[in-house]
């Protein structure tokens, strides 16, 4: 049971070069994307409706087609068989596979799954990932979770990981006391942490000239429903302007697979103070990629995993979860979900 | 739910020497083959009545006997406990495995599994592969595909795909138009597709001394119920004698190793020009061999099993496909299936 | 299904040192195992009550607790969480996992997983293990037999494989025909087998000055409900004095880790006559460490877990096994099995 009339992230464009096709599985179903000879990006069910072959096995043919590759049969990008070389040539109306609507924006591939019309304007908007004057940008990422994408986002959505999951990287002893306070907005919600005086972090550490100081420090995460994640982290010297200094914006963009494998999209921009040349640019857009890179499947994956095997093996009869403070942001997330898991059905 | 009153192809009469038992799962049964003393071939249900330990894990002891590996009890071929070397010696009528009757013809063991009795008259007949003076003969193989014998069935009564998917080696641009008859015959049915004045196909110009030139060709496919089939392909210069020529007879015969991966046994019978000598022969069989191994293995199992993938992650609410003029063949074969499948559970 | 109110092998003392968590499954539960600053052992269930993530993932830290991996939680080994980091710090009564019952006996560790009060007085006695003057030990083994404990037990309670299965090493054509007695008692069963004047097996022979000679041999199997198996083997000159001479003691320690794997932990004590010396005894204790390994895993465990794989593959709806004289013992011990079960889902 997916949330289907969303806006799904389904490549980085960069994935997806002219000329070429690429099979995903998308909430359980096979989607294979191309380009139009435009150059805009397309998706279609990977299924040719003639006998069920892959239709990505096939060939990318002049006229924005693609010829499946067991009997030749061709489609158009609407999904319409186009096409019978055979015969009378005659082509059935049922010889056609789903074609979904696509839109392509601050160098994310996005795809709409459901019935009802897509909106375009509820598109993610990730535009910070374009960079700007101050911002360096890490890679644009991504790995696959074996996990519900719930899971990771209640992992997102619930700061109090940090202190542990990622000690020393992102957290600390002196930042569990600190208060989070959540809000719930138009499309999702926002789960803020302010902790002020503390010993800065090993991820700012890192690019700082001032290694060991203390710092004033905040951690937002906003969440648009389903899947599309920011998180805002930044440090300044104690009692420091907010808008100098340090900070990160972070991408993280889910999208189901299955119900227990996510794909994990992930990039990043750094703020950093003027005067950096070039090569430390670099170095330091390095760094950032290595470090997000680390946490998410080196320290989130194996617990997420984990929980999601033990989840598994737990069944529906398990104990339901205790909860603790720490919880309020992924409470409302799970009645957020169930709500418009709701209306859908309903609709 | 396969049709069980039928032969089943087992195993090359080559893939079981003397003195040797070998397992082999066919329509999800576990079954031990072995000869007796006077060679002919046995087939028993490979589980030791006593606590189901496969019998082929145990020994070919004298007297046709098989010796259960676990506790020592001894089978005849008949499938009853015939000893039981322990204390008092007796033994339960219920001691008892099942023995199913047997064939072996023209290099090839057969086995029936159903309940009706074993009609002999039915055995397919592979006579060709005896070879004779103007035939040379390919090796006798198989391959596993993870994939339904139905769905292989399918391609193979489909002779539209050989322009696609063995574009090259059998089919060509020249090829597609061709019509295709379909005609039902007391055990099943045949496919032909007569191919006037085409390039000749690889296949053939392999094996001849005029590479390139135009010929005649006929593509005809004989499937006798339930796995059963004989190709007929060949060329002669155009408007030649069709009993002259290149000719190529092709077993293909297949097994249910379970519902979704199948037994694909093969071999073929290339009549040539006389005059060759012998060294030529020997290539040429083994270049027939290498190109019929290689169209089955590396073109159709890929694009069958990935066939097979999607149809199990559709289930059974998926659309049904969209059928084409080149399905007449395919479509009467379920329709011939369904009936034979009807009659057996009515039986 | 399992019977739970009863002592369960979990580990030897030996795998579980001081400072150390140990994740294994039993009874298809997770459990995790650790020492107290004491360095008793202790067990909870291997489930955080808040997310889920294995608590064998995270730290012991001090004051006897476990600390999770994930939000750094903390529990007591009395599977209470004792302290929560964030925010109020506030923790909720669920916030519990199980604490199993141990004890610690013969350098083996068990675990009570049942709902009734654990019976200290029924813990299996292996005090065999600890050695005795005329005593060498063997080493303390385990392996995973991908079969259910049933499976194994059953093996165990029928002397009469060894004359097949381990041909030449515990038995041989000469052993068959010996009578079996079986008795019941009040925790289980006693199997019993006398063979007069057979030749000795190789088991004995290894460590012989007189190999090959003959001797009168006895082989007992005791089984203690659920899972504990003892068996006392031994050989003496012809006529000779049962209380001296060689006799082996083995432990046989099946605990089911899922319905179809289990764990099987084995040791042996060996009488040997006076008169060896350390350097020998070595040596002998690591042939029967070796012997036996070979045996369970080289020759019982194929066969069993192949036995295992055809019931699962034949379903509910085989036939039933045929039974002989020699299942005396495995069906006694199926009756006591049902009537416990039964007992223990009435309670
Ligand atoms: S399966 Fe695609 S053309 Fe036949
Ligand atoms: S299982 Fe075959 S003899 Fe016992
Ligand atoms: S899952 Fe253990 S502390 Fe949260």
């Amino acid at each position: 049971m997916y949330v289907r009339n969303a806006w799904y992230a389904a490549l980085w464009s960069q994935e997806l070069p002219a000329g070429q096709m690429i099979a995903r599985t998308l909430l359980d179903e096979p989607v294979v994307f191309l380009r139009d000879d435009a150059g805009r990006a397309a998706a279609l069910l990977d299924r040719c409706p003639h006998r069920f072959v892959p239709l990505s096995l096939g060939a990318r043919v002049p006229g924005d087609r693609i010829r499946c590759v067991y009997h030749g049969l061709e489609f158009g990008l609407d999904g319409a068989c186009a096409h019978n070389p055979h015969g009378n040539g005659r082509i059935p109306p049922a010889a056609r596979t789903r074609a979904y609507p696509v839109a392509e924006r601050h160098g994310m591939v996005w795809i709409w799954m459901g019935e009802a019309a897509a909106t375009p304007e509820t598109i993610p908007d990730y535009g910070f990932l374009e960079g700007g004057p101050d911002f360096l940008l890490s890679a644009r990422d991504r790995i696959v979770i074996r996990a519900g994408a719930e899971l990771i986002v209640e992992n997102l959505l619930d700061l109090s990981h940090a202190s542990f999951l990622h000690d020393g990287i992102l957290g600390s002893a002196a930042t569990v006391a600190a208060q989070t306070e959540v809000a719930q907005h138009e499309r999702g919600l926002t789960v803020r942490r302010w902790m002020p005086n503390v010993p800065s972090p090993r991820l700012f550490d890192t690019f700082s000239e001032h290694p060991g100081r203390r710092v004033d420090m905040w951690f937002d995460m906003n969440w648009q429903a389903p899947c599309a994640l920011v998180n805002d982290v930044g440090a300044t010297d104690p009692g420091g302007d907010r808008s100098r200094g340090y900070r990160i914006l972070g991408a993280h963009i889910l999208t189901p697979e299955t119900a227990t494998t996510t794909h994990y999209h992930f990039a990043a921009a750094l703020r950093v103070p003027p005067g950096h040349d070039a090569a430390q640019d670099a170095r330091i857009g390095r760094t950032l990629s290595e470090i997000r890179r680390y946490a998410f499947e080196q320290q989130d994956a194996p617990v997420i995993e984990a929980q999601q095997r033990e989840l598994l093996r737990a069944g529906p009869d398990a104990p339901r979860p205790a909860l603790f403070e720490i919880d309020a942001g992924p409470v409302r997330y799970r009645r957020m979900m169930d709500e418009m898991l709701a209306r859908e059905t309903r609709a």
